[in-house]
Parts: C-alpha cells; sequence; structure tokens
C-alpha cells in the first residue's frame, strides 16, 4: 500500500467525549470516526485491524471444528417471544416494527436464530457434534454508550454456538473453544486471564470471561499470582480468614457509641482495628400467593408475607449481592425497607446487630465472622454497640440450626487464594470474550431436540461464545500505549512496517531506495506501507508513533551515501542503522519479536 | 474440509413460495434458510460462495485503487433530513427509534454518512481522487420481497463511492469502475452486459446496469449482437424505422369501424397491417400556481390550468413513458382523464386521432410516425377511423411549428441498433451492479467542498458505484442450472471439487485412496471437500449435483482394482476415467475450463 492511494487521517486533538485513551488514541490516529452516540464507522486504517482480528479468528474456529455462517441483522420477534426474551431483555433491545407494523428487533445475539436453525436441521445425535459461528454486527441499545467502540451500541461480535447429545459432549465442546479463544487471544497479542464468571443474562451454567488486564477495565478480577486460579470478583469465593475461633477474652459491654453508625467511626472511637467490627446487612424477601394452575399470569402476584434477615459482615468487607442471593432463601432478596427494620430490631439502621431483637429474623453470617472473638456489633438501641461479643456465650454459635454461615462477601487483595496456592491479587479487566455452557435453556424453551441412539428424544445440549471484535483492539490499546500513541501488537497492528523516505518527492536516491525496499518487503509477504505523502519528516513520523505501527524503516539522503538506513521499533523508539541490503532480515528479525 | 465436520442439508423439496429456480435451488442445496419475508440466514454452503465473490470483488477494488471501509448499519436521522432522502424514500426506508426516542434507519445505501465522512476528512484537492467502499449489510423494507435472495430486504451491499475535484477526474473514476466491476463479473463465470440505465431515486447524470442475462430477468434489455452497444429498454433509443416519407396513395376516408377501439381490430376489419395504424395517447400536465419566495411550502400548491398533449406511435409499438416525460413541456405528466379527453377530443377514448379536435392540444409524434403515409388514425367519432392520412395534405408536417417529433417509443426485437452496426435483440436481465456518476447532488446539499488549486472551495464531484453481493449467486444460478441442480461458475462454486468415495467407512482401499487423493488436492491448493458421511451413492451423487460444485472425483473399490477413479463434470455431467496417478493432473485441466 502506498500512503497516497490510502486514507491517512491523524488528529490533534482527541474528541471531548473520549475518557478513555483508546477512544482517544483510536480517533486521534483516524481509525473511528463517531457517526452518532456509541454508532461509529471504522476507517480503513482501524478496519485493517478488525479485518486482522477476524482472520485469527476464522483461522482458530476453522481449527477448532467449527463452521462459518452468517445469522440476519434484523430478526423477527416471534422466535425472541418463543425463548421469553421478548419479555426479559430491556431496553437495550431495539425493537422496531416493518412497514407492515410488524415487530422486529436489532440483534443483540443470537441464540434464538440459531437454536431455530437448530431444531430446522439436526434430528440424530449422528449430526453432533456441530459448532456453528458467525461474524457479524450486533446491536445493543446501552443506555449511556461510552469509551468509543469498548462500549458501543453497534459493534461486531463473532458469535458461537454448539450443539451437542450429552452434558458430557457439551463440556468438551465447550473445552475446545476454552482453548480456541486462549489461542485467538495469545495470537492477538494481548496479555489475559481466562476468569470464572457469573453468566448474567444470557443463562446457563458454566462460564467463563477473557479479560484483557488493563486499569480502565469495567471488571474486578481477582487472581493468583502463584496458581492458574482467576475469577470475576463478582464469583471468587472467599476463604474464612482466621482459621479457627479463638476463646473470648473481654466480657460483652454495651458501649455508648454517639453518632457513630459506621463501623469505621465506631473502630476509630474504640481504638480497635475496623476487622474487629461487624457489619450488619438487613435484608428481605417477599412470599408470593402461589400461582394456581390454568392461571394465564396477567395478574400480578399478590405479596403474603415477608422474611426478613440480618447478614453479618467483618467490618472491613463488602458484601457481594450475587452470593447473597444463592444463600438458600435469599433467591429474589431487596434490602429491607426502614419501618421493616424498626419493626424488627426496635431501632433504625446504624446500631443493628444480632442481639436483643424486637422480633424474631433469619441471621447467617460470613465464614470469616464465625471465626471471630470479642467483636463489636450493634446493640440495637440508638447510639450503643456491644463490644466484646462472642459466638456460644452471647449468642449461639454459628453453623448450629440457628444461625448460618455462608461467603457472603467480596474478596480483597491478599485473600488467600480458593486453590490454597497463594495469595489472591485485584485486577481491573476488560471483558473481549466470554464461553457459556447453555445446557438445555434455549432448546427447551424452543424445543430442538434430537433422537438418541436409544431412540429417545432429547434436548440439544447447547453451549455459546462470544468474541467482542470490534472491542478487541480497543482492550489492546489499553494494554498497549504511551504518550505518542498506540503501539500495536504485530499481529493485529494495521501494517507490518511503514517506509518512511526523508524528501521522497525531491531526492531521486530517497525515492528509488524507497520504492525498492517497499518491492522487496512486499515481495516478502511484509504488509508495508510506503509514505510517499511529502510530509515534513516530524509531522510524518509522529503520525507514524500515533497510528502504532510496529516497525519503521527511515531512508534520508545522508544514509544512502552510506548505504545504511534506520530501523525504529514502535515499543520503546529504539532506532538501529542496518545497511540497505541487509534491511529486509533486519525487519524480519524484529517483526519476530514485537 | 470433510463433510463429516460441515453441515450439508439438501432438501427434496422447494419452499411453496419459491417462484424463481435460483430461490428453489439455494433453498434445496442448503445455501440459505429463510427466517422472515426477505430475510435470510446464509448457511455454510451458502456463506462460501458470499465469500469468493466479497474476495473477487476486494481484489479488483483494490487494483482499482479503492480502499475499504464499514459505515455502521444503523444511521441517524439527521443526515438523511439533510440529504432530504428522510422525506423523499418512501416506506423502504426502515426508520427507527432508539431508547431516548431519536430517530434512526437501518441503511438501504450510504450516500448520507461516505458524505459526511467526506466533508471531514477531504479539504484540499489534493486528498482527491479518493475512492471508498464497503461490503454491508443493507435493508429495504421491500412491500413484497420475493424470489429469494434476488429480492430480499436484508441484503448485503458493495457500495463505493468516489470524490473527485472536476467532473472530468469523475468520469475517469467512472470508467475505472466501470471497468472493475466488468472484471468482477466475468472473474465470477457471469455472462452479463454493461447497460446504459435511468439513474432511478439514485440521482446523478450517468449510470450503467451490469445486467446478468437470464429469462427471469425483471429488466429488459436492448442490445446489439453485432456491437456493444446495450441499454435498458427504458433508455435505448429508437431509431424511426422508416428512413424517408413515401407519398401519398391514397385519399383520406373517413371510415366506419364500428365496435373496434383498439388498433390490432381496427387493423384485422381494415385487413391492413398493424404497422400501418397509429395509436393515440392523451397526457395531462397541471400547471402550478408559483410558489412565492419566503413561502414556506406547507401548503400544497394550487392547479392554475392544464394543458393536454396527445402523443402518437406506431399501432405496433408501445410508448416510452419516460421518454415522454423528457419532452420538453411533459415532465411530471399524467394520463389526462376521460372527461379532459371528451372535452378536448369531442369523442372518448377509442376513436381519438390528430384531425378535428374539439379543441387545441399539444402534439408530438414517434420519429417512425413522422415518416408514414397512407396511415390509419382515429377520426374523433365513436366508430370511426380516417384510412389514408398523410402528413402535410391532411395536417401539418411534423417537425415544424406545429407538430413535434420525438423518440416516444420502446425499442423492440429487430430495431436498427442506435449506433448504426446492426438490429437490435431484446433479453431479460437481472441487476447485479450499477454505477452512477453522481456529480453534486449530494455534496451540495451536504456542503462537502474542498479548495481547490486555485483557492476557491467548490463541491466535491461524486460518483457511486453498487454491487448486490447476495444477489449475485442468484443471478449466477438463474444463468447456471439444469434439471438436477446448480451448475457453478467455478469461481464463485463453494468447493472446487467434491470426492465421492464409495463406501468410505466399509472399504480400507477406498478410504485410503479418498483419503489421499483429498491430501493431494489440497496441498495443491485446490478447495476439495471429501463426503464422508457414508451416504448411498445415490443420494451421495445427487445431493453434490444439486449444490452444484463443479468436479467430482468417485473412488470405487471396482476402479481402484485398475487403479482408476471416475472424474464428473457437473456442467454436462461428463465422466471420464483417470488414474489414481494421474487425477491431479486431469483435476487441475478440468478445473480450467469449468
Amino acid at each position: 500500500m502506498k500512503a497516497s492511494q490510502f486514507l491517512i487521517s491523524t488528529l490533534k486533538e482527541a474528541p471531548a467525549d473520549a475518557e478513555v485513551i483508546s477512544h482517544q488514541l483510536m480517533t486521534r490516529a483516524g481509525m473511528i470516526r463517531k457517526l452518532a452516540g456509541g454508532v461509529y464507522t471504522y476507517m480503513p486504517m482501524g478496519l485493517r485491524v478488525i479485518r486482522k482480528v477476524e482472520a485469527i479468528i476464522r483461522e482458530e474456529m476453522a481449527r477448532a471444528g467449527a463452521i462459518e455462517l452468517l445469522m440476519p441483522v434484523i430478526q423477527p420477534a416471534e422466535l425472541w417471544q418463543e425463548s421469553g426474551r421478548w419479555e426479559q431483555y430491556g431496553p437495550e433491545l431495539l425493537r422496531i416494527r416493518d412497514r407492515h407494523q410488524r415487530d422486529f428487533i436489532v440483534q443483540p445475539t443470537s441464540e434464538e436464530v440459531i437454536t431455530d436453525i437448530a431444531r430446522q436441521e439436526i434430528r440424530s445425535y449422528r449430526q453432533m457434534p456441530k459448532n456453528l459461528f458467525q461474524i457479524q454486527t450486533k446491536f445493543r441499545d446501552e443506555r449511556r454508550p461510552r469509551f468509543g467502540v469498548m462500549r458501543g451500541r453497534e459493534f461486531t461480535m463473532k458469535d458461537g454456538y454448539s450443539f451437542d447429545r450429552s452434558r458430557e459432549a457439551a463440556l468438551a465442546s465447550y473445552q475446545a473453544m476454552f482453548e480456541a479463544y486462549s489461542n485467538i487471544f495469545s495470537r492477538s497479542g494481548l496479555a489475559f486471564r481466562a476468569v470464572a464468571a457469573d453468566t448474567g443474562s444470557i443463562g446457563g451454567s458454566a462460564s467463563h470471561e477473557f479479560q484483557v488486564m488493563a486499569e480502565t477495565g469495567e471488571d474486578a478480577i481477582a487472581f493468583c499470582p502463584d496458581s492458574d486460579f482467576a475469577a470475576n470478583v463478582e464469583l471468587a469465593e472467599a476463604l474464612p480468614l482466621l482459621s479457627v475461633r479463638s476463646a473470648a477474652t473481654s466480657p460483652m459491654t454495651k458501649t455508648a457509641t454517639p453518632d457513630r453508625s459506621k463501623c469505621e467511626a465506631v473502630a476509630e472511637l474504640l481504638g480497635l482495628p475496623l476487622s474487629q467490627t461487624v457489619k450488619s446487612l438487613v435484608l428481605a424477601v417477599d412470599v408470593m400467593e402461589p400461582t394456581k394452575d390454568g392461571d394465564d399470569s396477567m395478574r400480578t402476584p399478590r405479596i403474603i408475607g415477608t422474611r426478613i434477615w440480618l447478614l453479618l459482615v467483618r467490618g472491613d468487607h463488602e458484601l457481594n449481592e450475587i452470593k447473597a442471593s444463592k444463600v438458600p432463601g435469599l433467591k429474589g432478596f431487596r434490602f429491607a425497607t426502614e419501618a421493616e427494620i424498626v419493626e424488627h430490631f426496635g431501632c433504625p439502621p446504624g446500631y443493628l446487630g444480632p442481639i436483643g431483637m424486637a422480633r424474631p429474623v433469619s441471621i447467617v453470617v460470613d465464614r470469616t465472622v464465625a471465626n471471630m472473638s470479642d467483636f463489636v456489633c450493634g446493640a440495637n438501641d440508638i447510639g450503643y454497640h456491644f463490644t466484646g461479643v462472642n459466638w456460644g456465650r452471647d449468642l449461639p454459635a454459628p453453623g448450629g440450626s440457628e444461625i448460618a454461615i455462608a461467603d457472603l462477601r467480596n474478596v480483597v487483595d491478599g485473600d488467600p487464594s480458593p486453590d490454597g496456592k497463594g495469595r489472591l491479587m485485584i485486577q481491573r479487566g476488560i471483558e473481549v470474550g466470554h464461553v457459556f455452557y447453555l445446557g438445555t435453556k434455549y432448546s427447551e424453551a424452543m424445543n430442538a431436540s434430537f433422537v438418541d441412539e436409544d431412540g429417545k428424544s432429547k434436548p440439544i445440549e447447547m453451549g455459546c461464545y462470544g468474541i467482542g471484535v470490534t472491542r478487541l483492539p480497543a482492550a489492546a490499546i489499553e494494554q498497549n500505549h504511551d504518550e505518542k500513541g498506540i503501539i500495536w501488537p504485530r499481529p493485529i497492528a494495521p501494517f507490518d512496517l511503514v517506509i518512511t523516505p526523508l524528501g521522497y518527492l525531491r531526492s531521486e536516491n530517497v525515492r528509488k531506495a524507497a520504492d525498492d525496499l517497499y518491492d522487496r518487503f512486499r515481495q516478502a509477504g511484509i504488509d508495508v506501507i510506503l509514505d510517499n505523502r511529502d510530509e515534513r519528516p516530524g509531522a510524518m513520523f509522529a503520525d507514524w508513533e500515533l497510528i502504532g505501527v510496529p516497525l519503521r524503516v527511515t531512508v534520508g539522503e545522508r544514509g544512502l551515501k552510506e548505504g545504511m538506513v534506520e530501523l525504529t521499533v514502535r515499543r520503546g523508539l529504539v532506532t538501529t542503522t542496518v545497511s540497505l541490503d541487509g534491511a529486509l532480515e533486519a525487519v524480519k528479525d524484529s517483526l519476530e519479536t514485537c
């Protein structure tokens, strides 16, 4: 490619709404242009990156035995009504009507359509395993699109779906995709972690996120530097920080803590570490009127009772609501109202605790709290806390019939790793891929079944697998940049190499040498661009440092007199002088390592 | 590729709504599956064809210096309001609202977005020519989608746009695209014609359609077998069929033609050839109240008068309404009402003519009519025609101040070619590509200008260029099929070659020979699929004849004993026996010619 034939369009300033570095740099480097909130044009320079990502994905998917197809962007509402997601999906699902007033959606994902295809095409266990994928435009009508293409509304996703005859086979397909994804992100030059994840709204029961580690990531990831363990903080298991409960050393004492409603303030007042305090959280679960058979469910079910729960976590820990919702009886919980709290504790929030409540409540304590002794908690009296509280003496020991123990908290930096192999660290990450084991959620809802070897009809076991194709380059930039611009990992760089001649139009020597190098590099299969725009050297170098092409060969009159050109590696901007004849070998060597 | 890893999904029956052969065969061959009216999934077999078409397009566009980018599917209404197409476009434009109640459209084409990009990026004549294209999903909400992917609603289009500093440069870009398109369709193995076309709703003033010739085509094409001339019948110039006007030989006679209101019936009654009769067509042009400056145009303009026109074409010819609308004064014409006809001719339709009208009308005659003599026309009296009518004797000669001459009719088979090089033939065609010279229509409406060498700001000269990527394979099938199924031109076939082993799972010899051939073909870069499904030979052959892979190599126990395999060419289903060792060479030779 010669630059004069291409569209290079760098900007000095990033747009005002560009909060993160990838958004700033992609815009400044002329990779993307905003068309509307969360809707971007991929300019030629940006599209080259996308195409390289797509090529890597296609190769690895083919290697894993997956087959490509292409499902429509505009999908009929009927299928989404069949799966139930027409109702479940919020306003992120862009719903439209055609000229005949029929309902359609702009696809955010294609589980329904692929399940519809599977139920038409797959009839026998002999036809499985099958793994089908597409690379296609998606739309999610985010309330607040931001971070450029990182959280846009229109984006390109690779979405794949596996079909198997049994759970075991489905988990093997899941594992194959897990490996394919690891290969894809490794080949793309990303530092990433595969982390256990919550399955969110897609459903299913096994799931990993592929997270590119970057400070600007929206997700918090807990991982163990000494082992393979990695999980979204939402899911990472928190072990008890105290292995055994120490014996009581203090009497329980009701202590005045006026105007101290937070653990931090109480600990400060009492001169105790925050880890000696216990935080009380009051949840409520409404009991609904049972629905009768034949009820058409048009009526909202009536609340016929409410159960109040007290959850205790250590003062320096945070409640993990996903974990709380998994405690038996707490599914669908909400936070209790102040009226409910006063009714059950005889006291407003701020001084609550497990001792001396007005009415009985269900109590669950975090694993760490269960092994605390001589701790501090609210006294259910405004302005008072108990100090020196001890399980089994001042109130029943947890783990018995009265007080349950559960993992209720978020892990924190330094926690023991659940695999017992070290201590956890917390980093932020950008989700670029996600693998789900779906089970029979969609195949049962949409009646996609097959006849097994035993002659019985069974629902197909499914998995689904996504990669944010247009998000991946943004994540790569968050991880690979400096103050001059982007530093692309070579496999997804828009070009491997740029030739920057000094005075291309003025010096015949320079032009001839540059053209000659260009031909040699091209013949060697190197993805090279020759900058023949006749820009000033400073502006030209700044452009390519911003765009982030991994290697640069500078051809100048002075060097040519010695038969030399300059080779600059974008990462670190290290320049070496190489001979004109040896330039190809030098470039090949450098490309290996960048 | 091995068939067991792929998704082969042939059907015995075509769907009931499949009217044309391409729709029937694409469905039966498992290339497409309908999701909703005019909305199809491209199954793996169909997507392979699409990808080959796309690859050819990308290569030829790159060769022509065009650069790929990717514009969004969902586009904001504002740009379409700016160009005026938000109002002009009918219900085919799918209009949607996002969650914030902002108006968007699902793109049917991208002139607005690309012009918006051009006005941001192109500032100087030095940046041109530029030619940008994308291959992207489009949506047109057809009232009655039909013919499968030939006239679908969601489809893939390659749309490209050129930007130039002058009309001359723009026409050079147009020519370059014309040649690139010719290369693309030639390389795709299509028999096509580039024909002069009307510019329809996109606007502009030079335009060619690329038509794949097929009986099922929606367009009628006039072409000269002895020259390069080809044009849509709507546009092809009709020369006079009589080079000079013969002298009158009969007196004008008012002849009773009771209940004969059509030329055919009159000619039959009088025992004259239809080509001796003249057909009268009455048009009306309403004269509108002039709009005043500052009028906000919210009011519908008032009709302040109507001019009535009489157009004459020979009895065996058809009026061409596009040509009629180009006659000075006839822009925006409508057919006259019966009341208007009676008022001006003193007679209802069926017996109208240019002699003895009740009120004056403007008369235009077709070029052929202008040279007729002793002709028959209506007498403006119910049940009567004049015979022996002659120009200059019975009424003024056309071409003077009273009666105008124009090209008013559709060309017909056997007409002289407008280039003087032979006679025209009429064939039907399927439009697969279209090139337009747009001029400054969009750049002026949207203020996309550049500074020229002379320092002046000028609107950018544009062209636009489309290829129906997903329609092309359907057109190829209309042109290439037999009673067994599709016969793909090799460059866009889903596979070059299929190996059909007889008893792959039963015979180790067969399996070994088939696997060995498969490896050899793959190493030679041949796009081969090995059918290892263990189907019965009849079903297997029928599948591949339906799918239309150009070459088939059949490996059987009996042939292997002689060291032979069978090579079958899909077109014509001609089978030859070749040696196992010579199979690769034989396949290579055959691929050259199919």
